[in-house]
């Protein structure tokens, strides 16, 4: 284990390609983070939306035909979010733009069904083995930003450079991915891609996910539209990779407020999403006595409070990100119905499953309590167990941690949102390399990840795939 | 006061338009139960939507193409609920019936700015002072039902018929009015024409009013399109009347849960009406620990709960019709707003302030407690104070109460909704008369109250607006 080398990173820009402040275990490379920042900023004008700060000043600015500074622009030019979603023409765009960049660094690039990009970097070795790979996904929420996904998709990149660049080679092949609507956020189903390739959803569900706002449009026929459709096959058996690396940023505050660079993720938590349906009936809140209602948005709320309540008595996460009650409804008339979006985690599966219980006891409760009693029912949506990743992938990456920013310098987290990295789990060693953003805000135009945490994640995530690739030939020896 | 003639009433069905069944007191006619309701549900052929019931049996037997017995037809053709909107094609075609009706009784009509529709039959004095009306409305909530304005409207007609009839005169002008608008359901503003008509609301305001669903249609231009912009200005000054009465369904249960047949209502409810915006931070629910949240709905959920509690312990009402959540909200995505209605009533208007003081200050303790707290603003929409009915008017009907189904056969009641009556007890003498409506439902498709109870609001009405006629020719000599 090094001495930390934390002040060494932080003063770490611009970085000096010639000069490697990494020895004694390090790999002696050094990623190019300018052309890191460049290349994130300059992919992000396919899908930019959302200006904020300086850039939203500037919009108005603009408007108002006012002179610029040349500086305001520039800083201006990053300070918006981004609405790239899957499979539209600006993620189209981008995904052109990857494949064509990859395409010039040598590598041999194949699509499968799903539209899911592999981009392969032949090592020393010429071995047909499969590619070691650094994976995550391009497209973004609707009010989404720069680096959820697109980072680590960034990163792969840089680390292919940079590796072209020295002229060095891996012994097996390394390659970077990526997986197509991740979000879901147009086709509502997260990770669907890579859950195909993994086998866990059949090729022809994932085809058929309708646009949530065109049902003409689905995954397929976007897919065809844009020239998608691979010729190999969607499948971790047909077209297997033989490790998962993914930096992401963390989407979350623990990294920030400890003041730590690198999060070494273990696993993802556990959760469960229940839709929660109340029957009431409408009638008027002016001649309708308390004791005559059947009031379902007083149930609703009062079920939020209490599944809110629940959760925390086990430092479980409860989250109710929807409330729907019908069109048409008004001030002045008690709804019929009211339904909302339950979403319960924790690393533990058996705690999710006693919150959940729990909730829905209480629910019941709740339903039965005031005036006349509301109706109640429920949907499990979706149930995704606790994952562990490969003990071997976390230790490589823990070791690059421990040398790139000492031992104090990272945290051992479990991820609480799904990634493809989930999903690659189930077929290969998996890990994930987490980098702060700040406020720990994610999935909002305002995610933002420092030039030099960038770089640092990136680093890490070379020095990680270098390890693991000396560690595949050891084991094969 | 006389003994009790509700077992007269009950078997009141026919009606034996020769044989009067009220005698000392009572005016001797008898409204025609028959006419009335053959008239009602005639005119719900606009606007009939939403079938229950027979009617949706027969709905599914027809697309089935099966036969169907005209016994069935029958009933089912009245098993259905009402969208007839403020404006909309069909009210313009009962609009029109209604002035065609009425003039074939020999009404003047007039039509004033508001579209507004006031048909008066002469009375025997010819005297020019203003008539004496019965007013109600013949719009419909979206998915409301056949007596909630309409039977106002109808029993109104149904007295005029009646003294047409037999021949009978008033001594004042009587009248029928249809006020245009009062559900506020297309153009979001309650009782909005009456409340020009009070002076309660520019014109101007009422006009710009646009449609809930297409901003293009005002209230000025859908008054226009149909050629109902009348000649007479919206106005108690230009266009006084003597006196308003209104019959109406209760629309909730307190009659029939007592078993009484008529209500005599002594005013209407203070409310007030809030909307409470609560800002946060969209973060996702997987990667942010409950104490880093700002979460909007959580606060919402336990601020509509605490409301509810409040608003309890102090005998009063509250309600919440609508919560709105920003588009594109997910099921793991905590939402950066949430806002709610916030509908608080009571006989007094202390009482209504204090529970809306006591809930600000809860929701602002609720606002602080959760996370890293959330904002919260809010609007004071609609301010209405407690009204007190009309002395005289109130006496007259609860004379004819008392003498048509005995002192124990009604109840005093205090209007939980308003009603145009509200602002025409700004401007002249009014009172309500309330009839029961089947489990307190309103704002609903089935709503319903039955033809014996139809007709002995009816005859009530009839009752005390000749007995109001003898009152103020009592009070001019
Ligand atoms: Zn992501
Ligand atoms: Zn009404």
């Amino acid at each position: 284990m090094l001495p930390p080398t934390t002040t060494a990173i932080r003063s770490w820009r611009p970085p000096k390609p010639r000069s490697s402040l990494f020895t004694r275990g390090l790999s002696g490379l050094t990623i190019n983070s300018g052309r890191l920042m460049e290349t994130l900023h300059q992919t992000c004008q396919w899908g930019a939306a959302h200006p904020y700060g300086k850039s939203r000043d500037s919009h108005h600015r603009t408007i108002r035909a006012l002179a610029d500074s040349h500086a305001a622009k520039t800083s201006a030019a990053t300070e918006t979010g981004m609405a790239r979603l899957a499979l539209d023409d600006d993620d189209a765009r981008v995904r052109r733009w990857f494949a064509s960049e990859t395409e010039k660094l040598g590598c041999h690039n194949t699509t499968d069904q799903m539209g899911n990009m592999f981009a392969r970097q032949a090592g020393s070795l010429g071995s047909p083995a499969p590619m070691t790979a650094m994976g995550s996904h391009l497209d973004t929420q609707p009010r989404g930003g720069r680096y959820d996904g697109i980072l680590g998709v960034m990163a792969a990149l840089e680390v292919l450079r940079t590796l072209k660049d020295k002229g060095r080679k891996t012994k097996y092949d390394l390659g970077a991915i990526n997986w197509t609507n991740e979000e879901g956020a147009r086709f509502p189903k997260s990770m669907v891609s890579s859950a195909v390739w993994s086998g866990s959803i059949p090729l022809e569900d994932a085809y058929s996910l309708a646009d949530i706002f065109n049902p003409q449009a689905t995954m397929e026929s976007e897919l065809r539209r844009h020239g998608f459709i691979g010729d190999i096959p969607c499948s971790s058996n047909a077209n297997p990779i033989g490790a998962h690396f993914e930096l992401h940023i963390e989407q979350g505050p623990i990294l920030e407020d400890d003041g730590k660079k690198l999060g070494v993720v273990q696993g993802a938590q556990a959760y469960k999403w229940l839709t929660v349906t109340v029957n009431g009936r409408d009638a008027h809140t002016g001649t309708t006595p308390m004791a005559a209602r059947r009031d379902p948005i007083l149930a609703v709320a009062k079920m939020i409070a209490a599944s809110n309540a629940i959760a925390r008595e086990s430092d479980a996460l409860a989250s109710t990100g929807i409330i729907k009650i019908p069109p048409g409804s008004s001030t002045n008339t008690l709804a019929s119905q009211a339904s909302f979006s339950l979403d319960i985690r924790h690393p533990h599966d058996d705690v999710v499953a006693g919150v959940v219980s729990r909730c829905l006891e209480s629910f019941k409760q709740i339903a039965a309590g005031d005036g006349k009693g509301v109706d109640i029912s429920w949907t499990l949506d979706t149930d995704s167990p606790a994952i562990k990743f490969d003990p071997e992938c976390i230790k490589v990456v823990q070791q690059s941690a421990d040398e790139l920013v000492g031992p104090d310098g990272w945290l051992p987290l479990t991820s609480g949102a799904g990634h493809d990295s989930v999903e690659t789990n189930k077929r290969c060693p998996t890990t994930m390399i987490f980098v702060p953003c700040r406020n720990g805000v994610s999935h909002h135009p305002e995610e933002y990840c420092s030039p030099e945490d960038c770089a640092i994640g990136t680093q890490a995530l070379l020095e990680a795939v270098l390890k693991y690739d000396e560690l595949r030939a050891t084991k094969d020896n």
